[in-house]
Parts: structure tokens; C-alpha cells; sequence
């Protein structure tokens, strides 16, 4: 599949401001770099695809189940990933979130959900929606290199959590987990019983430097593993409302079968159009998009180093969304300062690592100018 | 607001295939007569109002929630109904089954829920995906007139339900309870302090003759009761995925605000762009509609005295889903005999009745012809 390079267009602030009401929904001067949204207009291919539905009229319930996009996610996991699943393992669900709750009340015990943490805030509390207890596993914002924590993941097993919520890549760690990493938190699954629901949003967003292990591709994954996957935040179609959960055991499919099915009906028929768009012609946009985050990516680098020399970031391995402890600078809530003196409105971290100070997450998915202006408004609003 | 009339528009065999994928998923020969999708045309107002989203490159996240469709929800029910909520009352949800769910597990104690049946098939279950106990309040075939038994009701909360899943107008029975019905209904949750969700999705396809109450507009309701409401089912647009729960009461919507993000969060920008569309603009498509599904209506009346006098059917006061009883006909599984020896694929009685037999829900949202052929398979097959 070689696909023509199509370009990354930068989105003007009046372009960006119309195309991303939630991210631009901010007062005249402020600058967002908070939600997952990139300010790139959206690849033509995947657009024109939900056009065509529309010219074609379908506004209505989609397939019970499409195999077409199954067949289509699996060949783009195995051109993208080197390992793919079954196609009749790939299941339509409305968001990578409802996917996540879905699994968790179909597949897993009632005992605890482990979150590591600092953990994507909109997952925060799911466990507990779930009627289950949310157990934070923390990685310190002192620690060298964010890790799970082999030891205190067994604790918490041996304590009675059942399920490890995993997100791999890590928003907002920006960790590429290794095969061995992998291996080493199955193992103290497999000690355990435990089940694991991989959250796979960002692995289109694997950086140069890294690669993307799906944990279902980790052998002896399969009878306690689910992954949710989507093209949602790599294409910046959220809104589309289709992400993928895969299923790789036959005997968690026939469970799944079995729900009633209030328990997961709610993905758009566009949302599986533009997935399908995505995953059979979007490597010549994607290809793109990851060269353009490198390049932002070592000019947040080089720009920290001239303007805040003192802000931490651990290596950005995946991901547009970079984790930066701010906190030599002495402010409790960096995101409310930098919003107030810097007209900058980033995310606050203790939405991500509830009662830490000092760190924020910064999107760095705009226009190189964009990035620079945000990186010299921090300087000055933290100094 | 006086529109401009908009004609219905049937589609042709092979548009109604194109654009709706799930009700035309039937072998060549099949007339589908069964998901409840009209074989018309999306209203060009809402349809180019989606487009125009799209154009824009409006496929991202949301706003957390939209002041605007709560000011056209509440303009367009008093403009129909007579009533309206507080605009601050409309919250957006992905689905009206999702809405209902939300409301359960938010407002709802975990006694059972009542679900008075025959019921809309795809919320049997519902009860169970939110932890509790499915409570049937059964109308027997053989009653004159589908009412919710107040008795039985009594004794069903006596016994331990807590909450009335109310369906209003209702799917299949085909009814739009009257406001002293309502107020009967009230009596009795008031005497056990118990809750209500009304799923008012076909309120806006109450035919000429009958007149649509909203439980919320019934005196002393506030305290006890949400509504979930949609443009979805009206203007044939499911898949566009926004609907909205109404909360009339300050101190539940304080509990909806306190429930982490992702208890609901799914739906989409383009849902909520049709949904205003519709409430804005849609009055002059509407009034069609409902002119046309009143002759179909009167259609199906005369069809079933000339083809099928055997079979009983209730009068339709709302939505264009007949509850046909065919059990004179001697077949268990009627829907089953009318697509073997028919070729029509109908809606099996089962489904909305468990363990009924020989009843089954046939979709007239077609053209006069289609429908007129639907019956007199049906005779054919049946005899
Ligand atoms: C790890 C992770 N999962 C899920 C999501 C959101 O996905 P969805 O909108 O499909 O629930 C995000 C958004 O940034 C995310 O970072
Ligand atoms: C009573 C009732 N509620 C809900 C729905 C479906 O709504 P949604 O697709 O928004 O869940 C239907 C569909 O026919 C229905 O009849």
C-alpha cells in the first residue's frame, strides 16, 4: 500500500476556531494547548468519505456488526504494527472510553481497577462508573523514567484489583511501553488472574525512535486481554464516534455476543466510514502528520531549553501531548498561572495525578510559530 | 415560525438500500418492514445543515454542552407540545436508550425497574446492564385497550421496584397516554417514592386525532421524573448519534453535574447540529411527515379489512409502528412465516413480548405501494 504523501495544513486561528469548538472555545488572545485535538485540518480522503455518506443519504443505524472495517483495521495494524488481530475480533463501539467501559463490565471481576497514574483525566473515576474501585498505581514526577511498577502492580493484585487499566502509548507519560515491559506486566497478571483492557488510542502517534507493541500481540495476552483501539485521534475525528475493541479470545467474543444489546449500540455509521477511510488510505496523510510532530516535538525541545531551562520533560516517545513538570518554578497550579499571566490554557495536571502541583500538559500539535509563541508566553507567565 | 411545506420524498428500491444500510441489509425480493427507519428522504434542512458541519471540518470534540440546543429543544416543544423544559434542563446524550441508562444509574435506587410489555425490544435488558431487576407489567393481547394496569403497577413498586420505564407516546403498543393516564401513573410513584424515566422519542409522530403529554408537563412530576428525547427518530437521522435527557429538578441535575465525565460523554458535534436543525427548521418537513403517516395509516386500516380481516390491530395514535396481533392465523412465530413464505421481514412479536406468539410489529413509513404489497404478501404467507 504506497500511498501518495498528502500535507499537513496548518489551521488558521479564524480556521481553527470554527473547525474546533471545544479546543478554540477560549477567549480572544488566549492560545489552547489543553484538549487531544491537533489545529491541522483533517485529511481529505477521510473527509470526503463521510461526505459521500451524507450524499448518499445514510444518517441512519448503522450495520449490527460491519466485517468490512474489520478487514480493514486488521491489514493496517499489520502494515503499521507488524501484528494484526482476527478480523472477527475487531467490534464496533461508540468511543474509546465507552470501549474501555464495555470491557470492564463484560470481561472483568468486580474487584478493584488499576489506574497508573498520571492517568488520561477523562478515565478518572470510570472504574468507579463501573461499580468498581479505582486503585491509582503513581509514578512520581521524581522518577527517572515513567514505569509501571512490577512490584506495587503485584501489591495491589494481591490486594484484590482484578483488572490493570493500561494505556499504551501513555497519555500523558508519552511512554512507548517495550515488549519487555509488556512481558513483565503480564506476568504478574497471568500470577494474579487478573485482566488487562489496553487503551491504544495514541499507537498511530509512536514517534521516530519508538515503536508501537500492541500488548494482545505479547504472547499468552489473549484469555485475559482486551486493547481499544481507534483512528480518532490520530485523524482528529473524535466527533465521528466509532473506536474499535478487540477481542482475541473466541470465548470473550461469545460474552460479548451475549449482552443485551443496550450494553454497546451507540457508534455512527460515519464514525465507521471515516475508520474505514482512515485505515485503508490515510498512510499518505499519517506519514505526514508523525514527520510533523517530530519536528514540533524537538522544537518544544529546543525551545524549553532557551526559554524554561528549568521545566522537566521526560523523552516524548508517542503522542502530541507532552508532560512537563513545571514545578522548579514554585507555582501550585502551573495550567492556572500560565492561563492568567500567559494567556495560555493548558491542562492541568492534578486533573491527571490528583494532588501534584507544578505540571501541566502542553499540546504541542499546532503550527511550529503557535508552539513558539506558547513556549515564550510560559516563560514569561512562570518566571 | 410558519415554514415553507417540504414534500416527503420516497426512496426508490435501490436509494432506500444506499442509505439505509441496516432496515435494506435483506436479500434481494425482501421488503423490510421491521427497524423502525422510514424509507423517505432526510429532510434536505437537516441533511445540509450536517453537510455544512463537515465543510466546515467540524468533526472533533463537542462543546461540553451547547446553551443553543437547549433553547431549541425548549422552542420547538412549546411550539408542538405546549410545554417546555428550562433550556438549562436539555443535556445532550449519544442516544436516547444511552439517555435512559444514564438516567437509571444516576438517578434511580437499585430496586427493580418496571417495564411494562409488550416493550421496545432494544431496552429489554437495559434494566439488567444497569444492575437491576427487569420488571414486567404485561398487557395481555386480548385487552381492549393497552393501559398500564395501576394495580399491578402498585404492587410491582409494593414489592420493590423503584422506577417506571415509561415509553410515551408508546412503542409498540402504538399509544399516547392521556393525560389523566398520566396523572393515575403519578399517583401511584408519588405513593412509593418512586422514580420515572420517559422515553418521549416518538412524541414528535403523534398522528391527528391524539395529542402528546409529556410526563414532565403532569403537576408534581419534577422531583421524580426525567425525560430522554431525540429529533433522531422523526427525521430519520439515528445515526447522527445526539439526544437529550431533560432534568427538570435543580437537585438532580447537581447529581448529573457531580458524575465523572465519563458517564456521558459520547455524543456527536453532527448529532447536535441535526437536532437544532430539526428543532429550528424541520416544523414544515414534519407536518408532511405527519400527514403521510396518517394516510398510511388509514391505508394500512383498509388493507388489513380487505387482505387480512383476521388480524387485530389497535388504533394507532402515534409513531408509524403497527402492533399487529396475527394470531388468528395459528402461527407461533408469525414474523417468521411472513419472511419464509413472504418475503417480508417484519419485527417478531417475541422480542417486545417474551414468549408471546403470533404477534408481530409492522413498519408502515413507506410508500402506499410498498406498503400495499407488504400486506397482501402478508395474506398470501399467512393464509
Ligand atoms: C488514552 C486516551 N484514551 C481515550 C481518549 C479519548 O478517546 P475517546 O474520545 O474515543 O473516548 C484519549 C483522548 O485524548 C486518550 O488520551
Ligand atoms: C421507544 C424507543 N426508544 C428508543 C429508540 C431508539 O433510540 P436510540 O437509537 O436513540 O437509542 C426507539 C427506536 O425505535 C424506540 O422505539
Amino acid at each position: 500500500m504506497t500511498e501518495t504523501r498528502r500535507p499537513i495544513v496548518d489551521l488558521t486561528e479564524a480556521e481553527a476556531r470554527l473547525s474546533l469548538p471545544l479546543k478554540w472555545g477560549v477567549p480572544e488572545g488566549v492560545i489552547p494547548a489543553w484538549v487531544a485535538e491537533m489545529d491541522y485540518a483533517v485529511d481529505p480522503v477521510v473527509l470526503e468519505a463521510v461526505q459521500r455518506m451524507l450524499a448518499d443519504g445514510i444518517t441512519g443505524y448503522p450495520l449490527e456488526r460491519d466485517p468490512a472495517l474489520g478487514e480493514s483495521y486488521a491489514a493496517w495494524s499489520s502494515r503499521h504494527f507488524g501484528w494484526a488481530p482476527q478480523p472477527e475480533a475487531v467490534h464496533e463501539v461508540v468511543d474509546v472510553t465507552a470501549g474501555v467501559r464495555v470491557a470492564l463490565d463484560v470481561f472483568s471481576g468486580p474487584g478493584g481497577v488499576v489506574f497508573p497514574t498520571p492517568g488520561y483525566n477523562a478515565q478518572h473515576g470510570l472504574a468507579g462508573v463501573t461499580g468498581r474501585a479505582e486503585r491509582l498505581l503513581e509514578v512520581p514526577a521524581s522518577a527517572g523514567r515513567a514505569e509501571i511498577d512490577l512490584d506495587r502492580l503485584d501489591a495491589l493484585f494481591a490486594a484484590g484489583a482484578q483488572t490493570l487499566l493500561l494505556t499504551q502509548p501513555h497519555n500523558p507519560w508519552g511512554r512507548v511501553f517495550t515488549r519487555a515491559e509488556l512481558e513483565g506486566i503480564r506476568d504478574v497478571v497471568l500470577r494474579h488472574g487478573a485482566r488487562v483492557v489496553s487503551d491504544e488510542i495514541h499507537a498511530p502517534l509512536v514517534l521516530p525512535g519508538a515503536e508501537h507493541v500492541s500488548y494482545l500481540s505479547i504472547e499468552g495476552t489473549h484469555d485475559h486481554a482486551v486493547a481499544v483501539v481507534a483512528a480518532s485521534k490520530a485523524f482528529n475525528i473524535a466527533g465521528l464516534k466509532c473506536a474499535q475493541l478487540l477481542v482475541p479470545s473466541a470465548a470473550d467474543r461469545a460474552r460479548l455476543a451475549d449482552q443485551p444489546m443496550s450494553r454497546n449500540d451507540s457508534w455512527s455509521p460515519l464514525g465507521v466510514a471515516a475508520a474505514r477511510a482512515a485505515y485503508d488510505h490515510g498512510d499518505g496523510w499519517l506519514a505526514s502528520l508523525v514527520e510533523r510532530l517530530d519536528q514540533q516535538r524537538t522544537l518544544l525541545g529546543d525551545l524549553l531549553a532557551a526559554h524554561l531551562p528549568d521545566v522537566r520533560m521526560r523523552p516524548l516517545e508517542a503522542t502530541y501531548l507532552a508532560w512537563l513538570d513545571a514545578s522548579a518554578h514554585g507555582h501550585d497550579d502551573a495550567a492556572a498561572v500560565a492561563l492568567e499571566r500567559g494567556g495560555v490554557m493548558l491542562s492541568a495536571g492534578h486533573s491527571y495525578a490528583p494532588g501534584s502541583t507544578g505540571q501541566v500538559r502542553l499540546n504541542i500539535a499546532t503550527s511550529p510559530d503557535r508552539l513558539t509563541e506558547i513556549v515564550e508566553r510560559l516563560a514569561k507567565a512562570w518566571a
